[in-house]
């Protein structure tokens, strides 16, 4: 494996290999520091988000590397030069991996073409999150599998619900396929317009028939400059979709809420159950690090 | 000792226990290469301060923590998250140490209460900069005091004048708890309308009153913006306050001068004064750094 | 040598030093980790280049240095202090080595009266860029003389052609002396209003006259707003000016093309020729971590 553009990319036992590495790292946080020693490490976030930046920096140094930041979103590289030329400037100097955050759908797979080194997507337009899959698929199968070194398939049986503008989440795309290769059975809901070409199976405008019987709750950002193509006002919103205390008790006991962050409280959801007992959002964050560590490492190897 | 929020919540032997550990590593700076090691320190400045941010970073590095600079001032954190889950998202991140400079006073401490680290005050609105005030003392005792190693209360009989917007400085309000601890009388001088509601017991509209016997003169910087609550302009202030040559022969032979930085040359002093043979301006940025060594180091101790 | 300013201020000898000393850096990347151990490198780019930047950032950092990147062009540093107190405030803060991009022409020769370490100009206003100067000789000598340990004077009777806007460019001025010291002869080429005040001895505003015979021609970046000056709107600079595979082929056989970057292609020169085998562009971005590495050394060592 040499970049990690997406996760359908991935085979069931690449993904088994991560999360199991995942895991040693999250035990052992500080056992790796050399394992990417003397690798440069470039961290691009032509889309600012100092929360996945700052996981992979931190996941990059456990592990020996040394990051270089480039500016965020006005990067002089990004403006005035083609990704080419900047995949193929930024391999010159030296570096041997490419985190790359673009509000380009594709841009991580043009930028592949020219790196010499490795190529990891954070995030590309409403395309993909390989590593956010990944660490949900982790949190879940720690909170809801078989624990530590269960296999891929872990999640068999259980139903995991998506709510929210699936349709522009590159989150949901991503998650999409490592859940149900996991074996999960994964519904999408939201406002029908927001369901129209999602590639998954599942799909419910009800917000009560998706909660029933859920194992797992993710809700996702509501972008109010993306309310217009749900036909539908915030309120209207609201008052049909963010999850409550109330609205979780339609899912199985011991259901569990994520969200990749950051959580608008108020909005897609209140309070009470994004900072409640059931919510594994400060999970799925502190997860990202080993998880992110594990790809680093999974890509040094080859 | 968890946070540094504020100097008063430092006992005297806090505070001693601080310059003497300043003390060592201003001697000795590469003597501290493993006490923070696989520490990370997280440095947020919500409010722009180059020369703050580099005396933490590099204070951090030289204990050998891993160093984490989030985006100045437009910080996707600070923007869409409250501070109650950006502490929490750092925390969860793995950071150990959140170095804050906010505009909002009160904000440290609202971090204080969900980082699970160690937070330290790098200036809060008009509030506070405890560190400022430790650098200060620092290099008062130094310069006045009985030098290395000399107890707090080696200010005893001194008089420190602090010079200008004492009412909207932070710097000011730190100052005033640590040098009247350390024994210094501690006059305000300034135009009416900023020494309203200032806490220390000797304030004076008289420039001629506050230098005359001072073993110390500390300047503040003049915000344009704010002159008119002093109901006075510009040139009014430098005709009545600005610092200079003459001036400063009011004060004891061998008084030094003070000031936070960046120095408005020309404003409120002279650029004689400030970088001449009685000022301190460089002495206190260069006792920053191992004084904030010592404040990290002091807060991994417990 | 204490600091490196402009390459005019470099020796024959020094400059076969540094190319001799990048030659081994280049060979072994991480041979120099403990050359600048426990020294402070803070980088200020008042001009944002991430390029260079990061090229001056790793090869610190590949000598064992701590690295300070300074808020990019909006610094505070910059807008609220004269560079004298910037350099001053820096030396304080412990910084051992300064390098300095700024638009402004003799920027680093005033921070150099007053930082106590180092001081790299990596490019002030249209004056000298004494790095890229450096690496081109290094990229040309590799590529035209006798390859590594040969000595200057290696492209004696070699013709090295500059084309474009040479009178608004560092990079041509500091090329001309290092080029000519090491034995080629130098022509620039432009329309006429570009070359008035060209201190080299050889100008041409025929580009046929310029490329025949030459073994290197080196493009330079068009920039727009900078057209109206040659009296040339921008087609009319592509029609005379480009350099395509054509016009190459009235160079030499085997004759290079190097560039700066970053290029613009289709506008100084085409795409076919920036990314063909002539091209050393991607060699020079390669080639200037090893030679700043040399550069950083050579002042560490006095």
């Amino acid at each position: 494996m040499r970049h990690l553009l997406d996760v359908d990319e991935l085979s069931t036992t690449d993904v088994e290999a991560i999360l199991r590495s995942a895991e040693r790292h999250r035990a052992d946080p500080h056992g790796g520091r050399t394992v990417l020693a003397g690798q440069r490490v470039a961290l691009l976030f032509a889309e600012p988000s100092t929360r996945t930046r700052l996981s992979f920096e931190s996941a990059a140094r456990a592990l020996g590397a040394e990051t270089f930041v480039l500016d965020p979103s006005g990067s002089s590289l990004v403006k005035r030069e083609t990704l080419r030329d900047t995949a193929r400037t930024l391999a010159a100097l030296g570096m041997d991996f490419l985190v790359l955050r673009h509000h380009r759908a594709g841009a991580p797979w043009v930028v592949a073409r020219h790196f010499a080194g490795h190529v990891v997507n954070a995030g590309d337009g409403w395309h993909a999150h390989p590593t956010q899959a990944l660490l949900d698929l982790f949190t879940l199968e720690r909170a809801l599998g078989g624990g530590p070194g269960s296999p891929v398939g872990a999640l068999g049986g259980r139903k995991v619900v998506i709510i929210g503008d699936v349709r522009h989440s590159r989150v949901a795309r991503s998650n999409l396929w490592t859940l149900s290769s996991a074996g999960a059975e994964v519904w999408a809901c939201g406002p029908a317009a927001w369901l129209a070409g999602w590639p998954g199976e599942q799909t419910t405008e009800s917000l009560g028939d998706a909660l029933s019987g859920a194992d797992a709750v993710m809700g996702l950002r509501v972008q109010r400059e993306r309310m217009h193509g749900a036909a539908l006002d915030l309120d209207g919103y609201i008052a049909r979709y963010q999850i409550t205390e109330a609205r979780m008790r339609l899912a199985k006991p011991g259901a569990v809420f994520l969200h990749p962050g950051p959580v608008n409280e108020g909005m897609e959801v209140t309070r009470e159950v994004a900072g409640g007992s059931r919510s594994l959002v400060l999970e799925q964050v502190r997860n990202g690090v080993p998880v992110r560590m594990a790809v680093l490492a999974a890509l040094a190897a080859g």
